[in-house]
């Protein structure tokens, strides 16, 4: 049996944080250590270029996820492990897609329709500010997608209609050409995937909430000091499920870890002795990743090389994917 | 002094007719044979799939097209003679060039308005039917001409708002990401440029008044016969400046030929010697290259040898190009 394909790209313009970890990476590294599937990670720096252009941003980015998977223990002998950029394939088919694709569609697209609301709102033309690359993400999605005809897509929630916009593009494609592609599916991870920030909301970038996750140990020392805990007395018993501190600690402890924890809880543990509690938690489970991780970021050539064999491995199965395709529109070399 | 860089590109979907050659083959092929100059000619193929879903057709006009310009004398070793699909570095450079360019700007084009404004007419959504390809065409287009950083790009009026995108585009680019991209300028052909077809309207594939340029002897005459003319009998004089026959005569004629012509016109010559005139001047021009067109046809292996060079061609110059832009944004290898 054909194993099931699944494909995971993260966009680089952030450096990764713990929420990344527990939401994605280590999910996904887990998940592909599965025998019956085929995986695929991108670094997905084309999309960076459209809401980024500060090219060390998305450059040093670019090395610091590449890093990030790989000291988190990404086998690359077994998933493919590329750059987007660096898959020449992927813009062609980018291309073939955007033929085929209904305007009326894209016009729909959530992400484009929230950025045209708050133009109206701001009594601005509805299109201010807005660029192609916004508006034409769907289809680069679909291309990276539809490349390796990937069967599952893990997404979070907001992203879903980006699946199902692949599913109609590539269902056009099929009506007009023949049968090309799979219609992939959104695999939306479980709620337990979203770690909570220093205040409390989904540790985001966005909300400036985050603990770094491979910075110096002082520095997640520090990050953990900060987050927002209530005015409770050493000894005053406190509320696990009411605790950013102890829905943290349960992201990284066993199930017996947790269940200690709670009682400690009940029994009046001091947020600075739970806090130290959950710094050693992670610490203990990032300080050789995270050895791993500095040793990558000082020979940046050695995770280029790992991403040009990751690149040869992707384009071999694009290459031959495009060329039907190219057929299939009347792109075909003269005999 | 560098050369000034020309850049034309042919729409992959008809059969070349007369009109073709004389408003854009011919003078297009004679410009390339000034030292001052440049050439890049390309199949836009990717344009093509914009408008056509027969991939039979596609292919069979790239395969005509090329002979065509070939067998009109196109020198390969001094013009660069590509497709569109075969240089990578076009689509990639469509998505860097996708992610700066305005919507607003897109939204303006005559292309896309006039599909919408149809539409309306009909009482349709103002999206119905248009797709991606469509409207993100002039992004394509801008990325056809600033892959090569071409100076002119000889166009129909129709085209100029294309050209004048592109500069925008370009500048955009340019603003953000440094000094890259030379602003292209429209060249617009002479109004003799354009060859009146057997209706008298421009001869169009659109308007379905074409003569073929590389049909058999008899087509050609039997396209010539069909010329309207009016209702004057032979002996009775006639006005060349409100004649078909005589216009088309002119576009193939030299000066000296045609003012014997005209006297003929004013000696009452019969509309069918007129014809008869025309597919003589007509067919001796063209019998040798359609020899060699048909050489060609008759040998596809040897068009694609001579594409596969120039795309060489075209590639090492791209290429060189989109790695500095590459750099720019952000997308460089690590070392």
């Amino acid at each position: 049996m054909a194993k099931e394909i699944v494909l995971t790209g993260v966009t680089t313009t952030g450096t990764p944080h713990l929420g990344n970890y527990v939401g994605a990476i280590r999910p996904a590294i887990e998940a592909s250590r599965q025998e019956n599937t085929e995986s695929y990670f991108f670094l997905a720096d084309y999309h960076a270029l459209i809401k980024c252009q500060d090219p060390e941003r998305v450059q040093q980015s670019r090395l610091e996820i590449a890093a990030t998977w790989l000291a988190c223990g990404l086998d690359t002998n077994k998933a493919t492990f590329y750059r987007q950029s660096d898959i020449p394939e992927i813009a062609e088919l980018n291309w073939l897609l955007t033929c085929v694709t209904a305007k009326g569609l894209m016009n729909r697209a959530h992400a484009y329709k929230g950025a045209v609301d708050e133009n109206l709102a701001n009594d601005q033309d509805q299109d201010f500010g807005i660029t192609m690359g916004l508006f034409c993400y769907p289809v680069l999605m679909a291309a990276d997608i539809l490349a390796f005809n990937a069967h599952k897509v893990p997404v979070g929630r907001d992203q879903i209609q980006h699946i199902e916009m692949a599913r109609d593009i590539a269902g056009r494609f099929n009506h007009l050409f023949g049968q090309h592609f799979v219609l992939p599916e959104a695999v939306v991870g479980e709620e337990g995937s979203i770690l909570k920030g220093l205040d409390g909301r989904k540790m985001s970038k966005s909300y400036n909430n985050t603990i770094p996750l491979f910075d110096t140990e002082k520095k997640l020392k520090k990050g953990v000091n900060k987050i927002k805990t209530n005015l409770l007395e050493p000894g005053e018993p406190k509320d696990p499920d009411d605790s950013i501190v102890f829905d943290i600690y349960k992201s990284f402890a066993t199930a017996e870890q947790t269940e200690q924890m709670r009682q400690s809880f009940k029994d009046g543990i001091a947020w600075g002795e739970a806090k130290k509690e959950l710094f050693t938690l992670i610490n203990d489970q990032l300080s050789e990743p995270r050895e791993k991780y500095l040793e990558l970021m000082a020979n940046p050539s050695h995770v280029e090389e790992i991403l040009q064999a990751g690149a040869e491995k992707a384009r071999a199965r694009a290459r031959s994917l495009i060329s039907d395709l190219r057929n299939a529109v009347g792109l075909v070399n003269f005999k």
